[in-house]
């Protein structure tokens, strides 16, 4: 049988949701290197296998997904891991997928672009102070939502922690600190501690000193 | 029994489409208005409601739901109508659900909120321009996407049209033309020709003339 593949890069925080998901669920699967910043994504080979031009991309036979959300829910039903206990948990689980997606990743995701991946001189004049706004209003939400829990819904690791600390592990950059934000400091320490857990630029090929 | 109710405002996209989606689904709801541009999402009540401080809110008898994505996956789950015919389908459908929060809606919507809803010296310099940037590659994702399909998945409407479709019908300008986009336009003249179909501030309570 071919094992489950994860088009993927260390720096795309959306890719890193995926394969932190597939590494604590336990499921078998093999990373392969998309050179984003040589412009892959862009490519009609790459527009083939994805339209949206986007990693992640994830494969288990003939079965092919996109979108982090989707492939966290895939791996969680099919491992019956990371899903919650029941449905009222799997819908929290779910809105908080969308959140991270909506509210938090989208606007982090850009912004540590912008900030560290994008020569000094392109960056649009305005767009990281009123990004950095956006952002702080995301953290607030999350670290409020992390007082006296340990976890983002129920008594376990979900899906829905491994979609909102997709980007909170990066050294470069994008307006969060983590001394600011004590609840979600230590949630990540709970999640970097479980068995299995390796920071992206370990667990997914590629990093920024290969382009230093 | 309680009828379904529905937290909204008639300028929110991300309540269009749960409003959207159960008007489609045939399933009685009530809107609930909430009067966001005077500060009630802010409020300590609402906020008891949805931590998160957005709408839609859904309510079902106890059932509370928030995130747009969660409420329609919901509703089309209880109707078992508007999810693709197979579970290939139906993940194909939730994967534009999430490409549309992340890449979409987000961005129209803040777009269009900054164009329209903020006053002139308030509105941050170079967010616009580089937003109508982010949009046009997500339209034209969408528009070649819909060369030669009727519908986002498969051969019948689901809750992947009424996520894309939530911010296209408004009026305001905040980047897009349906004249730009061929594939986009015909495909919003077939989901407005549905039985049922009504544009978002006949849909729902509160429009921009209630301030004017």
């Amino acid at each position: 049988m071919t094992m489950a593949k994860l088009y993927c890069f260390g720096e795309s925080g959306n890719a890193y949701k995926a394969a932190l998901t597939l590494t604590l669920a336990d499921m078998e699967w093999e990373p392969v290197f998309v050179d984003f910043f040589n412009g892959e994504t862009r490519t009609p080979e790459f527009r083939a296998l994805n339209p949206m031009g986007e990693v992640p991309v994830f494969t288990d036979g003939d079965l092919v997904l996109t979108q982090s959300g989707v492939i966290q829910d895939y791996v969680s039903s099919k491992t019956g891991k990371l899903g919650g206990r029941s449905a009222a948990e799997r819908r929290d689980v779910l809105r908080w997928v969308f959140w991270d997606n909506h509210k938090l990743s989208s606007q982090a995701g850009m912004t540590r672009f912008l900030m560290n991946f994008l020569p000094e001189d392109k960056r649009p004049e305005g767009v990281i102070p009123f990004m950095h706004g956006r952002l702080k209003a995301a953290y607030t939400v999350l670290n409020d939502h992390l007082a006296g829990r340990n976890w983002m819904v129920g008594d376990q690791i979900t899906i829905a922690d491994t979609a909102c600390c997709g980007y909170l592990y990066y050294p470069e950059p994008f307006g969060f600190a983590r001394a600011d934000w004590p609840h979600i400091d230590s949630w990540l320490d709970r999640i970097s501690a479980l068995p299995g857990w390796a920071h992206p630029y370990d667990m997914m090929p590629g990093n920024p000193s290969d382009r230093a």
